[in-house]
């Protein structure tokens, strides 16, 4: 790794530097971990206290701060250090291997160019997957599955038959698109399966976290827009659309039917029934249960969720329930002996 | 697709044609995609108002209604819906492969006719596979598994040694089944592992969702009833005990030795504590925590799960908690202050 | 199987006898399933009553009890029950198959002896394997990844490139360690990967459930401390360290960079927030969610999570929610009463 140094970093970011430019910045590192050569960042105040102590050469900061290491001095510090680490370590790298003649590829699937299909790979039947793309080990691109250029698809991840994937997705190891919907029709006491004849239809530049489960239609589309990134282990029911650029965090789970606008934010845990709407940029605070549409620009939290701050009332006063109780009980008895005083 | 006439549809379901009952019906689309020679069904009231803009050529429905698509009326319209799609268009099929030649398969397994076991997929010492079977690439299926007929295993789902599964059960990809149940005995400081030799029975027409785990039993069974349906991401601990006719919505946690009854319906994020006993017919609604036995029949809600209208009606006073709060002290204030003037 | 006396297992775990110490004991079997020959144990009161019922020819038991069968007393009868199992049962046997011809070992990669690697596993470029180590059929190595001794990996478990397994590691079958941290920068409403540098660093004796999810740090490691046990489907983020001797119980989630102490346990679908700082032996109820950092020992329960007795009150209270605020309005209404009166 030859590094840059910390004036080129700060061109390449729009920053600016505050002591000496010439160092030479190797690696990116934690403000506890860091040492000579290397580069931090703050952009959690919580951690401020540790620009004092830091061993690193330099930090990023959105404003000068007291510390021995030189500054590099950017809008918005998380995003430089996104830059920053894009260029002095990249993204990861994926062996060149061509297709594996110890994959099982059918015979009517295509690609583009330059894709590399990993041992025990398997892609099926009239599978058509553009080029540049990554199919790791085990991962498994069912019939007629359609992917465009710039993917990556981790080891053992599943993509059912029929599925369309955008350019420049990226699915996390174990990951499963396209299984069968919930969806089943009770008719005396039996559960009859209904097929689920629709999709699983993933934009441009989606994420998909490790061990997600995204259900196919049962008529028509389940829908990741395009940039939403989904973390690991979030479950998305039949017919979901999710519009582009929402995050979902770990071990969300939205049910069939429901929508969301773009640039919705839904944090660890949240649960959304089916068939409601959620509109534009929703911000949904951990382990919520949101059981109505929700307008847009909204931040919600609690089960059932309400506006944030209104829960955060609650939740600060609910630990006084039971004296309360008891209060109530108390002013009944003495409003009860003043009533009969003033008889 | 040759289609059928609506006039047949409706015979094939036992329902009613209001409309011409000649015109040709190919495929089944929802309310708002669908177009001429497609039929599409209303079961949902949400819906209601697409009724009067959808392009079908005919709809499902319970009762009369106002569109100008035919109608199809039938005494219960999902279960139509399933009938016509399963006509219509049918189940997932399967490639005919055989054992591939690339699967891995002990000398000691034993299949019955007509099964295919594709690429990849390892089939164990002593398993015992009924007819008519598929085992996806990347499926595992452990050491002395029994598995009866007509079963679908998806691509890298996971069978543990030794467990029992019945006939027309479906098993999605990377689901989990048997791993060993989460089982310590703690001892000065270190958690000591209890070999987990029970197993895990799934009944006939089990379907068991993407990314579940079902952990087998420290010792005897943890079972899913005959019919029971469970859905993606579903925990079910050690020893538990899932009665017949289930359904299991995602995400779903059981602790182990919990046992529920027949017919429960536990919607999304539902987690049951262990050792409890769940009657029959009980329904239990999204992220509730149930801690203790319930009652056949009954439908809770909330954390703790009690009765679902009483909970409905916290749900509805939660928010008013802080003012409520304050209505008190100032009760108290206003008391206290006639209280002295009475003295 | 040839069994034991049940003076022999008293000896071995350190009890005493009631009754005849001679017979012999072969087998291992719940109360109400066991038989002649087999011996069961009591160690959660709530089955003390299957003691008067069961057919067992042993139970391990704290204290005397009414019971036909005879008795092992010991101090600590789940203790024992583990000790019993092992010697009676023992834990899984893995199939002698050295490297399989059909696995896939890079050149560069290194084992210890007396590895198993079975068909389809992946063992990527300089991974180094320590002896005594299984890797199932369809599981992924990554490059660079370093595992100890006695390690087992399940089916289709994968391990990101670059992660550190300790010694005696227990993976279980589609569990993903090392995926990439839900890291994004946003900027001008895109979100931007941050590349994640970091890794996972699994220590001695650590067991991962099936389908967890472990994220790798952005910078620096994510950590599962010596001896801590993760049950199925728990999730933990980027940069999380979970200190030594930990039960995480199925579906827990752990955000980024949170910190856990010794010896905690956390029971189902807990949330715990990221950047907060859970102390040592620190208890939390099933469902909890923790938002704030929590001191040495405690022990809490709910959302938000407090005191656990405390968040127990609240839970017998707030079912009276709705005819408290009935209460209130009608004391306001009283004491208006009184006041006019007054005037």
């Amino acid at each position: 790794m030859q590094g840059k140094s910390l004036k080129e970093l700060a061109e390449h970011v729009g920053g600016e530097v505050r002591g000496d430019g010439q160092m030479v910045i190797k690696a990116v590192s934690t403000l506890d971990k860091a040492g000579a050569g290397e580069i931090t960042f703050l952009s959690n105040k919580k951690y401020e206290s540790l620009l004092k102590t830091t061993k690193a050469s330099a930090v990023i900061v959105a404003k000068p701060a007291e510390t021995d290491a030189a500054l590099l001095i950017a809008e918005d510090p998380y995003y430089a250090l996104m830059q920053i680490v894009v260029l002095l370590h990249g993204h990861r790298k994926h062996k060149k291997v061509g297709v594996s003649e110890r994959s099982s590829v059918a015979k009517t699937a295509k690609f583009g160019a330059n894709c590399n299909v990993y041992d025990f790979a398997v892609i099926s039947e009239n599978a058509r997957i553009g080029k540049n793309c990554c199919i790791y080990p085990g991962a498994f691109i069912g019939p007629d599955v359609k992917m465009g250029d710039d993917c990556i698809v981790y080891a053992n991840a599943v993509i059912y038959n029929g599925c369309e994937i955008g350019s420049r997705v990226i699915i996390h190891a174990n990951a499963v698109i396209g299984e069968d919907g919930y969806g089943f029709a009770t008719h005396k006491g039996k559960h009859y399966k209904i097929p689920q004849i629709g999709r699983v239809v993933l934009e441009d530049d989606v994420e998909i976290g490790a061990c997600c489960t995204i259900e196919r239609a049962t008529l028509g589309n389940t829908i990741i827009g395009k940039g939403t990134k989904v973390g690991d282990m979030v479950a998305i029911g039949h017919g979901a659309n999710i519009g582009p650029h929402c995050l979902l965090v770990p071990q969300v789970g939205i049910s069939g039917s429901a929508t969301l606008g773009h640039h919705c934010v839904l944090a660890g845990q949240v649960g959304v029934v089916g068939h409601i709407k959620i509109g534009n940029m929703v911000t949904i605070g951990a382990q919520s249960g949101v059981g109505h549409d929700i307008p847009d620009g909204a931040t919600v939290l609690g089960t059932p969720a309400i506006e944030a701050n209104k829960t955060k009332r609650v939740y600060a006063s609910i630990q006084h329930l039971p004296e309360m109780r008891k209060s109530i009980r108390e002013l009944e008895k003495r409003l009860a002996d003043l009533e009969k005083a003033g008889e």
